[in-house]
């Protein structure tokens, strides 16, 4: 299959490659690096990134930031960070998306912990992620063509835990190797509509 | 209790009046109606609200539009509607009211059954509604002075079921005066962080 793989050199997104590249043809987006550079806050960039790939089997996507600290600090502008990538980038992602997606393609999205098992500080990542969770659930209904539509719910990355475990008391962190496999469940599996949770 | 009911007009709004205005000293908030005029996708509006009324104990957020009709025509721009008011404009509401809102006061928003049971056509309403509940229980966890945070979700409604009802296949509609006891449990409980569903 010809994926494209947007955030490809995130913890989560090199995970990703390094697991279903020996598999597939992968096409690598990124803001900074990659076959092709895209920043997701903009439709336009979205658009120019597709016209440059052309059509594709599947897109996963893992990028996205968010504001993480105390609710007194965030902002409406800080907020902002979370909605403009991790929210409308994704989703804006698939609606750009759909014509350049081939029959039986599959979007993969990424969502995190936070939306299920909240934490201090991470409101704004949660609304994000809970945003996106409903959008596929409710958008893989009315996908044309037998386009599926998932995402994936990593929890604390074994990875990431120096920087972020102050946050995540008591959360078991789980392997960036681990989390990769729920993305090939959605690529090559059959689901549609799914929240590959890896807690 | 001073509670500021925004989006007093609409449906369930006028149901959340009805019932709470013999008991406490509700202040209205509209776009075109109302003691306060607000827009709620502007954050200068909303704060220009919060300083004509002043400290509260309670604010009823109820307002909220999406765009309700097919994935393939729900263009980013499509999608704004609802990113703007139904999700940003309520988040707003907390983030900018925490400064006007007394101690052990609540904020009540507003989502919907799509996030939960969702229909075809509803993607742009439940990602809005996802996010607004995400956001809820995390920030729950973070509020300051004991304030506490709640969103009601209500199903198809009784009195709306002429316009929506074709998307709405075998969904039972429940009365605006149902939805509405739903805020007084909010309004008047101890609970926080909660999802009242009235389905």
């Amino acid at each position: 299959m010809k994926v494209l793989l947007i955030g490809a050199t995130g913890t989560i997104g090199s995970a990703v490659y390094r697991l279903i590249s020996p598999r597939h043809e992968v096409m690598t987006a990124g803001r900074s690096e990659g076959d092709v550079r895209v920043d997701i806050t903009s439709t336009d960039s979205i658009t120019a990134m597709y016209e440059s790939v052309g059509k594709v089997d599947a897109v996963i996507s893992t990028p996205g930031a968010s504001f993480f600290g105390p609710l007194a600090e965030l902002t409406p502008e800080r907020n902002e960070i979370a909605i403009e990538s991790k929210l409308k980038g994704q989703i804006n992602i698939v609606l750009l998306g759909i014509p350049y997606m081939r029959e039986r393609g599959s979007f993969t999205l990424t969502t995190g912990i936070t939306m299920d098992d909240p934490v201090k500080g991470g409101a704004s990542a949660a609304m994000a992620c809970g945003a996106v969770s409903a959008f596929v659930k409710a958008a893989s209904l009315d996908m044309p063509d037998g386009i599926r539509i998932n995402h994936v719910s990593p929890g604390l990355l074994e990875e990431s835990k120096d920087k972020y475990s102050a946050f995540f008391p008591g959360f078991e962190p789980v392997p960036g190797t681990r989390v990769a496999q729920a993305y090939l469940k959605s690529l090559e599996g059959a689901q549609t509509g799914q929240t590959y949770r890896v807690y």
